[in-house]
C-alpha cells in the first residue's frame, strides 16, 4: 500500500486534549534553574549493588516479583521500608498496606488533585508554590489562590483572612497544598506552632491539607519540624512525599498515604499497575544499609554549595536592594529584587549570558513574582554557585534590573 | 494535637471519582490466569550486567541523567534502540523522536485513548479484547463494540458491515483497537491480506487504528505479518509496544509511536516526566547485547510449553464439544466450551480446586463469553501445563460443565 495522501487526525481530537509540544530541555553554564543535587552524589554503584544482593539472596522472589505486574500499591519490600522509615523520621504511623508508591510524588499528587477537585474548585497554596503542583492543578481545572506567606512559610491568620474573603465572594477553599519543609521555591520551613494552628483552621472550615515533604530528608541546619500528618491523623492530612531527591529523579519513585476511602478514590485514577520493581529493590536495599551515611555526607555537602551562593549574593546583591532566603536545607534560594525590576522578561536574555534561574512568575498563580527567581544551589560546585552569582548581577546590571 | 474526631472526605470527593479498592492478588497451584512467561526466563543478572557496564563506561553521563528528571520521551538512548529495532524488526521507519516511552504499554494506550476520545464516542476492537485496554476504554466512557473475530482475527467484511450497521444507528465508530499479532485473549494472528483489506477500510471510513504489538517478539511457529504502520505510513495507524512480555513486565517500560500532533495531544494527559530511567538503561544494555541470543532461547522454551497445554487439551478437552486456539506465539491459549456451559460462573470454585483462568466475559465488550477462558500456557513448566489441563477437565466435569 502506498499512502501518499497524509491521514489528519484534526476532527478527531478528544475535547479534553491540547497540544503539548515537546521542549528542548536546554542547561546554562551556570545552571539554577535545575531542581537536583549534584550528579556526583548520586550512588550508582550503591543502587547497582543493592540490586545484586536482592537479586543474589533472593532470586526466585524477585524473579516472580518481576514476572508479574507491580501491586497496584508498589513493591510491598519498598512500603515496609517506608513505614519504617515514616515512624522513624517522621513520627508518622501508616503501615505498609497504607502507603501508596507512584512514578515519583507527581503522579502521587496529581491522583489525589483528581481524586477530590472538580473543574471550578477553589484550591488554596502558599502563594508561590511547586510549578508542577500548579501545573496539574491547572490541568484538572482548578482555581488556585495563593495565600500569603512570610519567610517562615504560611500565616495562620492571613490564611484564615483568606478563606473568609473567597467564602464571602461564593469561593469556598476545598483544599489547602502546601510544602512545609525546604519550601519550592522559597526554602523556608513552616514551624510547629504554625503547623498546629493551620491543622486548627482546617478543622473549622472543613478544608483538607495536602502536605508535600519532598525535600524533608535534606536539612542541614536548624530543626525539622513535626510533619503536618504526625500531628494530625484524623484523615484530614494527605501526605506525599519522594526519593526523587534523596536519591535521584531518574528512578521516578515516590509515594503518599491518605486515608482508606480517599486512597480507593485515588486510586481510581492510576494507569495500570504499580511502579518499577527494578527500582523498588535497589533502592530498598540502598537505603537500608545506607541511609544515614548517606545523609551524613550528602547534607554538607549541601551546606556548603547553600553557603557559597549565600556570600556571592552577600557579596554582589547586598546593595541592589534584593533580598533573599537563607535555607535550612533543600535545593532552593528564593532571590527577591526590589518591586518594578522584572528579572522574568530578562530570564531568556541572561540564560544566554550563563545563568539559568526560574522567574518567579512560574510559582504564582495569580502571575505574579515578576521580581523574583528561584536560585537551585545544590546542582552546581560551591565555586561555580558563587561565580554564577557574581555573573548573574553583572548580568543584571548589564539588563537594566540592577 | 489529639484528633479523636475522625475527618472525613464523604462530600470532597471529585464527580469523576470512584472507589477502587485494592484487591489481593491470588494465585492457584495451577496459574493459567497470568499474562508473563515464567520467572526463569526472566534475565535479572543480564539486566545489571547491562546497568553496570553503561556505569562503567559512562558514569558522566549516567550520573547527569539520572540527576535530571527524565525527557518527557524518555531514554534518548532506549528510543534509538527502539528505532533501529523496530526498522530491523518490523520494517517500520520511525526516528528516536518519534517514539514516546512510556510507563509499559498501558500508559501509551491510555494517553491515546484521551488524545481521541471523548465520553459516548464509539471504538471498536476485536470481539473478545484484552482486558487493560477494555478498562481504560471504559474509564474514559468510550461506546466499547466487538467486531466479528475467527481464528485468524479480524474479518474485514465483518468489521465494514459493522461500521455500516452501527453508523446507521447513529453510532458512527470513531476508531479501532486491534492487538494483530498473538492475540490477547484468542492468540490469533492477523493476515497480512486482512490488514490491507481493513487499512482500506479505515481510511474509507475516516478511522485511525491503533495497533497493540506488544506480543510480538514471542512468536515460536509461523510468519510474522507485517505491521499495520509498516503496510502505512500515512499517520492512520497509532502504534504500541512493549518490553514487559519480552524481558520483564516489572521494568515497566513500553512506547507508542504516532503522529507529531497526534503525540502532542497525547502528551498533554501526562503526569510528570518520562519513565524510569534507572531501568531505561538496563533494557538498552541488555538488548544491545542478546536480543536475538534472548529470543532464541524464551520462544522455543515457549513452544514446549504451548504444545505441553495444546495437548493436556487434546487428551482431556476433545470429547467435551469444547474448541481451542493453536497459537504460533504470545502466552495464550482461548478455550471455547459449548453454548450454554457457563465457566464464567464457576471461576472461584475451580480457582479454590487449584486451576486459574480468566473467565471469558472479561474480555466481551458487551459481557459475552460466559463459556470461554483464556489460558496462559506460558508461566507454567510444560509438565503444569498439562497436568493443570488435566485437573481443569476434572474440576469442570464435577461442576457440571463437562
Amino acid at each position: 500500500m502506498t499512502t501518499s495522501q497524509k491521514f489528519t487526525f484534526d476532527n478527531l481530537y478528544s475535547e479534553r486534549s491540547e497540544p503539548a509540544p515537546v521542549r528542548k530541555v536546554e542547561h546554562a553554564e551556570y545552571d539554577f534553574a535545575v531542581a537536583y543535587p549534584a550528579p556526583e552524589t548520586l550512588p550508582m554503584y550503591g543502587l547497582i549493588q543493592a540490586l545484586q544482593a536482592k537479586v543474589d539472596s533472593d532470586a526466585d522472589q524477585v524473579a516472580r516479583e518481576m514476572a508479574y505486574y507491580p501491586h497496584v500499591l508498589g513493591s510491598p519490600e519498598l512500603r515496609e521500608y517506608t513505614s519504617e522509615k515514616l515512624k522513624k523520621d517522621r513520627d508518622i504511623d501508616v503501615d505498609a498496606d497504607g502507603i501508596v508508591l507512584t512514578a515519583g510524588s507527581g503522579e502521587s499528587i496529581a491522583l489525589l488533585i483528581q481524586a477530590i477537585t472538580d473543574p471550578g474548585d477553589v484550591v488554596l497554596t502558599e502563594q508561590f508554590v511547586y510549578g508542577g503542583t500548579l501545573n496539574q492543578l491547572r490541568k484538572f481545572k482548578a482555581d488556585v489562590v495563593g495565600a500569603p506567606i512570610d519567610d517562615q512559610g504560611l500565616i495562620p491568620e492571613a490564611l484564615e483572612d483568606t478563606i473568609k474573603r473567597l467564602t464571602a465572594e461564593g469561593r469556598k477553599p476545598k483544599w489547602l497544598y502546601t510544602i512545609p519543609e525546604h519550601q519550592n521555591p522559597t526554602g523556608s520551613t513552616l514551624p510547629e506552632s504554625r503547623r498546629r494552628e493551620i491543622l486548627e483552621i482546617c478543622h473549622r472550615y472543613g478544608m483538607p491539607v495536602m502536605e508535600d515533604e519532598c525535600y524533608v530528608d535534606l536539612r542541614f541546619d536548624g530543626e525539622t519540624q513535626p510533619a503536618f500528618r504526625a500531628l494530625d491523623d484524623s484523615g484530614i492530612v494527605m501526605y506525599a512525599a519522594s526519593f526523587s531527591k534523596l536519591i535521584a529523579p531518574g528512578l521516578r519513585m515516590g509515594y503518599f498515604v491518605a486515608s482508606k476511602d480517599l486512597t480507593e478514590r485515588a486510586l481510581s485514577f492510576k494507569h495500570g499497575s504499580g511502579p518499577n520493581q527494578f527500582a523498588a529493590y535497589a533502592i530498598t536495599g540502598f537505603l537500608r544499609e545506607n541511609l544515614d551515611k548517606h545523609r551524613n555526607t550528602f547534607n554538607p555537602g549541601l551546606k556548603t554549595k547553600s553557603e557559597a551562593m549565600q556570600r556571592g549574593l552577600e557579596d554582589h546583591f547586598s546593595s541592589s536592594g534584593a533580598t533573599w532566603s537563607k535555607p535550612q536545607g533543600g535545593c532552593y534560594a528564593w532571590l527577591t529584587m526590589p518591586e518594578g525590576k522584572n528579572i522574568s522578561a530578562i530570564r531568556d536574555e541572561v540564560f544566554a549570558g550563563g545563568v539559568g534561574y526560574l522567574a518567579g512568575v512560574n510559582f504564582a498563580p495569580n502571575g505574579d513574582g515578576q521580581n523574583m527567581a528561584r536560585l537551585c544551589f545544590a546542582f552546581e560546585s560551591p565555586e561555580k554557585n558563587y561565580d554564577g552569582i557574581a555573573l548573574l548581577a553583572q548580568l543584571f546590571r548589564k539588563h537594566g534590573v540592577m
